[in-house]
């Protein structure tokens, strides 16, 4: 990218400080937090912290950093898993997380409006008593503003869809400043270029999300959960693929491998057989779930799978997803002082089980630990490596086959990220996956929009 | 807009006949029917017709209307509805009906990839002996290139979702006559902006798509149809309210209203009790369907609704839908020699009895004949005006209430156009819809995209 003025800073500073007072901080320890994220990816601390509380603060914010041409960087949670707010070129971080109102929520039309710094499980607690639920879960209690700008899914994907799907209409500020609402609340609009589309998934690098438009559902009457493991891989995978074809509405459905049901056994006191295991979950009615769970086990049985623990009461339930959504912490509580590397492939749910096993045959003959679970349903799966980055002989493995990882996926006709988002962790991927031409229409938007390059400059198409 | 060289039409003719040969037609009947539709947009044939057989030709053809800066506009059946591929600069219409190949299903992943000219009775056909189906049904057989390029949806949308929810990715090419394919085949993907979602709903202006990746669902066990009157459109919508936030997960559910139920009886030959009406059905098992048919049957009577007819025979479900699809003819065959206006505002559900209630009465306060069928699951409704253009009269009643009409559904948090698009007919409308922001942003995009205006110029946002 061209050289931003980054003699500017100070003023910049200056003048949101004008705006905001002690809500904006220069503090190290702040600035350190607000530039690094869990994994890998090299971490920058940005300039200064601005924690806002409105869309106007934030606008106000921008058309200063337009101005003085200072990159700004909006923060959620800071849960992204690909350096999505690190901050190379330094500038603002914009941390959204005081922006935490429920501003509306339609029941009759089963929406709600938020802003950008709401979390998901905020959002469900306020929305229980309703009757209704926010359904897309990516584990981390993420800020609604983030999983939209990261196009984030998780478990649920399979039946509700992803961010992509239930993204109604964001508010955001462009990069001159300017307020953009891009859409109304109808359910289904031909109004012209999909502009809610386009800022969902596009990580703070074409406007700042500050309030979220959302679709909601009603939560089912009935929610039956359970795990089962198979004799293969390939037997899981064989199951999934046919409980789709049928048109069970399967609401979850994990696939976790031997070594994360090991580190799930010690992690959450839990007592799974050590194999290729889904955990499934059934959404409906009284009777829907149960015939649900009738065809599925069926299938299960054809292939080998069980025995089957169901789990009906909440309780039950919860413990098991807690065991599930715990992965990343009981595999990281196996491997002290080592850096987690975050791997995001989706292929076809054709090529699942064929990906799944070179990609372990491939962890073998690098003797490396690399649990895998997936929302297969989707065809998404990670592995979670794990590496001592001072050990230059170990990281050089490892980057060998995340680089491997990523070319199988994308040469089985999926993607580098089914739904972390590229950030500066994977750009060295986009042309693999969309040619230079779709690269080129990228970095067209971007120049439009962000002529300047102030919106998180070094992420996704780095002008 | 700036003006195109139009003196230069006559070189791309030429070079253009070179590559097709007799598949260029410059004869005045096929220009004619290549730049008007069945509504009241105003027609203007292209130049010369292209009917092309591969995306290579439509490449070579983009090319050359680069070159010499010369209009290029898809076609595909002909059945879109504001005015999309009028030619009012001129230029070369490029006809993708000849491009009718199914290129591949992958029956395990629920996808399809099909050239842009294949139409969706064509692709279903060619499904149904694999036990799959595409669902969007725009009423007419319209192209999936074209479906895709409107954002169409149409009755199956409350459960399927619309062309947003179901392209997979496009091949198309591009204003500089490069191809791009905007995404692989895995189900979800975070890597870089939504190209393919920016692309449908881009009516031709930003791209020509050449293929569609769709994707597809397995034919339900079991399908139950049915009628239901109720003694108010209040009653239907709250029936639909009801179902919808009951998580039933009705299929189809179409409003229609006494004027429609007429012109059905008259033109259809069928016999059903004059009143506001739903059309609904429901696909799953048989036990699923069954339940689901009895919860909406409680909902209905509950309001008042009924006596109900069930149509479970395929060839009555037939019948039923097609006097619903033939609408249009149904209520044109009452008015010989008048000309159809199309509207298709999209409400929030809740704003759906209010809007269509405060429309009856506008059409009544103006003496006009506008009968109303509605995609009601989506808040999608379409008053379908009749009017004779020479009475001038007449025509400023029915372009009053036109106005009136979108104005209310924005006004309530819908939009102008739920799934015809804005082609020419609602460019008007766009800003009141969008803000000055939103439509900014899409003349940023088109701009970036297409930097010399040549594809489909005067359409969504003219430069």
């Amino acid at each position: 990218m061209r050289a931003l003025k980054k003699n500017s800073v100070t003023q910049v500073i200056g003048d949101i400080k004008a705006i905001l007072g002690d809500r904006l901080s220069t503090a190290p320890a702040v600035r350190e937090q607000h530039g690094k994220d869990q994994t890998w990816a090299p971490g920058a601390p940005p300039d200064a912290v601005a924690f806002v509380k409105s869309t106007e603060e934030v606008q106000r914010i921008v058309a200063l950093c337009a101005h003085y041409e200072t990159p700004v960087i909006a923060y959620g949670t800071g849960t992204s898993l690909e350096g999505h707010f690190t901050a190379p070129y330094g500038g603002i971080s914009v941390d959204l997380s005081g922006m935490n109102q429920v501003l509306e929520v339609n029941a009759e039309d089963l929406d709600a409006r938020v802003e950008a710094g709401v979390t998901r499980k905020a959002l469900n607690t306020h929305l229980r008593d309703k009757g209704l639920f926010f359904p897309i879960d990516p584990g981390a209690d993420a800020s609604l503003g983030g999983m939209a700008a990261t196009r984030a899914s998780g478990t649920n994907a399979v039946r509700y869809g992803t961010m992509r799907e239930n993204v109604l209409n964001l508010t955001a500020v462009l990069a001159n400043g300017e307020v953009v609402k891009t859409a109304k609340r109808a359910k289904k609009s031909s109004a012209g270029y999909d502009l809610t589309r386009l800022l969902v998934g596009s990580e703070g690098t074409l406007a700042i999300i500050t309030e979220v438009g959302l679709r909601l559902y009603g939560i089912p009457e009935s929610i039956a959960a359970g795990v089962c493991p198979f004799p293969s891989v390939d037997a899981a995978c064989q199951a999934v693929i046919q409980t789709i074809q049928l048109g069970i509405p399967v609401a979850r459905i994990e696939l976790v491998d031997e070594e994360h049901v090991k580190a799930f056994n010690a992690y959450s006191k839990i007592d799974l057989k050590v194999a290729p295991t889904l955990f499934v979950e059934f959404h409906g009615t009284e009777a829907g779930t149960a015939e649900q769970t009738g065809l599925f086990g069926a299938i299960a049985e054809e292939l080998g799978g069980g025995p089957f623990s169901w789990a009906t009461k909440e309780e039950d339930r919860q413990r098991l997803w807690q065991a599930r959504h715990d992965a990343f912490w009981a595999t990281k509580s196996l491997m002290p002082g080592k850096e987690a590397f975050a791997t995001d492939v989706c292929v076809p749910i054709s090529r699942l089980a064929e990906c799944v096993k070179e990609t372990q045959a491939d962890l073998a003959a690098n003797n490396l630990y690399g649990p895998i679970v997936g929302h297969v349903g989707d065809g998404n799966f990670h592995v979670v490596l794990y590496c001592d980055r001072a050990d230059a002989e170990e990281l050089k493995r490892v980057k060998g086959f995340y680089d491997r990882l990523i070319r199988r996926a994308i040469a089985m006709e999926g993607t580098s990220t089914g739904e972390h988002g590229i950030g500066s962790g994977k750009m060295g991927f986009l042309e693999v996956e969309h040619g230079p031409e779709g690269v080129a229409m990228m970095r067209q938007i971007k120049q439009a929009l962000d002529p300047k390059n102030i919106l998180n400059p070094g992420k996704i198409v780095a002008l």
